[in-house]
């Protein structure tokens, strides 16, 4: 717990050895106040997942492999039919704090994978194995926000005005984030960029998560609402558009953020391109195209009440409230992936990026 | 006071002749609780118009002429000379309570040019003129509410979908509003309109006001956030968009809301029109293109907190945070004025409107 440092001191999600903690940034307090925990019980880890004081998916992964290590390496077991029971019950509990988190079950049943394949390791060893297990899939994770970095950051130059819709910021991944990667790296390398960053209503993820974790980073940042963007690009303050993203179909149509296709139609109308940062797991090729996405609606009370305490609209009143939007292809100037930017048709560059996935197995994808 | 009848039982700005009283819904308590105010004393007339209990440029220019009025009425004189600088001094404080306000100079003026054009009549019949004069900018307002309503009723059909944004509705004109006209007078016709309302964000409008006097009046109104528009016009359930305006431009770009300009773009991706509702009041010919308009820029507070209370964004952050946005002419289906219809190219259309309301100047213009 600390109010001197800044929140950029720390990863969003950390496995701290000595201790054998989970160390999260408690996301329910920002932007009000940095509040960093050390959950070293299972239940803990449970309730921070339950209760998003750690989110977003990639962030969430990597929680949940440091948790069930952390849960592994307390079994005492002297052989793996001793210990694997307490295993599964440890990831089970884990896996039941969020059900429809995809990477939390995805994280999971890796580690899970690793430990049956090494059913014939001794116990301490297995535990070596799982710690490095979890470890690799944090550094998986900032392996690709940064390589996503990378490529984004060589389609913009310094000066640039970029706008973001929503967090997929270091906040929502072990650091970097995807759609704020670029951004971090252009700063490390003094790039000076002007950023704009949509409230993203509802929930305001923009104006809570990534104007605070972009001004606490010393970025440029300038809050908007959503309606704004249209002066911001006809005034030319916008030079590339960068979003993250909930499903990419396989030809490019992409699922994001409920707002993410108005933001991309009016760049349309301003030449100025939209990119969807799409670390590779996001892209599902096995959905043909957006409308094949459904789209999940969310309670009325977010769109009437903020914080469910103050009412800003009639009692009764009808609310369409969908969480996402779809983004037609031809909106998208690009898909930045971590093995490279697909470009359209991109039901043929998507398929690329994954033949250049598969030969890449073999390297190792490992960066800090 | 009633907490039983439903709003619509009102106008938003009325004179109750029995009792002396300017009557009006006090807005700042919308939506929580429909409180009627009849306000006999000048100083609650000024506090009301100050206080924004009453809103809107034609409510405020209507209640100003009303308010003149009532002063007049009780000024205690025999000679035009005892007479007028008393109705002088009530003008001048009226015309205090909200300096900016240019529909509230305007009534008032035209109630001090009735005065001066009548100075010859006994003052019980000078009283009596003004009276007539405050109800018939009352009557004008409603008049040229229906007509714009008219208009746009002409241009859908039963059972269409019609978008909104911002409030340019009933409460902020003694009743029927610009941009909701049609859709009231459609609802006296049994026309079905399914309304989508957007929030209006920051000051919430749409959610507070718009929403509120729809559902109030039996319509079936659906709020969404301001980023929503492309997803409800994707899914096909906006065949138009009605808006209204702060100022027109001679070349039909328009200065609304912020946020208009966002859903017009939208909605020209989706080929669905986007009217604008402009009592001529609001067209200024003199005003080239949508370039020379000034856009006011408000506090960062109403972007970072809501109602000023709760932060909803980290402290220091900067805000851009534009009143209105212009929205080029070329994304504008019609101009919707009392005197008609403009379309493009609007330079020439908009010049025929003000020679239609030149030659129509003789004929009566009062309806209810």
């Amino acid at each position: 717990m600390s109010e001197t440092k800044s929140i950029m001191d720390y990863e969003t999600v950390a496995l701290d050895e000595e201790k054998g903690a989970l160390v999260i940034i408690d996301q329910t307090k920002l932007p009000y106040s940095t509040e960093i925990l050390e959950l070293t019980k299972q239940e803990d880890i449970w309730n921070a997942i339950y209760l998003l004081q750690v989110r977003g998916a990639p962030a969430i992964g990597v929680a949940a492999a440091i948790g069930v290590y952390l849960a592994a390496k307390e079994i005492q077991a002297d052989t793996f039919d001793e210990f694997y029971p307490a295993f599964q019950k440890a990831k089970e509990y884990l896996d039941s704090a969020r059900p429809t988190a995809v990477n939390l079950s995805w994280a999971l049943n890796r580690m899970d994978s690793v430990c049956r394949a090494n059913q014939e390791k001794p116990i301490g060893e297995l535990k070596k194995i799982l710690h490095d297990a979890a470890v690799e899939i944090r550094n998986e994770d900032v392996w690709v926000c940064k390589s996503i970095g990378e490529y984004g950051l060589s389609l913009v130059k310094p000066g640039d005005g970029l706008l973001t819709h929503c967090n997929a910021g270091k906040l929502a991944t072990v650091k970097y984030g995807t759609a704020t990667a670029a951004m971090y790296l252009g700063q490390e390398r003094g790039y000076n960029f002007r950023i704009y960053a949509d409230e993203t209503r509802p929930l305001l993820q923009g104006a809570r998560l990534t104007a605070f974790e972009l001004y606490e980073s010393g970025l440029d940042v300038t809050l908007i609402c959503d309606n704004m963007s249209a002066t911001v690009m006809r005034n030319k303050w916008v030079d590339a558009v960068f979003v993250g993203c909930d499903r990419v179909a396989a030809n490019g149509d992409t699922a994001n953020k409920i707002g993410t296709s108005v933001v991309a139609t009016v760049a349309k109308r301003y030449n100025i391109p939209v990119y969807i940062c799409a670390p590779t797991s996001t892209i599902d090729l096995n959905t043909p195209t957006g409308a094949d996405i459904q789209i999940e609606q969310r309670p009325a009370e977010e769109v009437t009440e903020m914080w469910y305490k103050e009412r800003m609209a009639p009692v009764g009143v009808k609310v369409f409230n969908p969480c996402f939007d779809v983004t037609d292809n031809d909106l998208i100037a690009g898909i930045i992936t971590e093995y490279g930017i697909a470009r359209a048709p991109y039901t043929e560059s998507l398929k690329e990026i994954f033949l250049k996935k598969e030969a890449s197995k073999d390297e190792k994808k490992i960066a800090d």
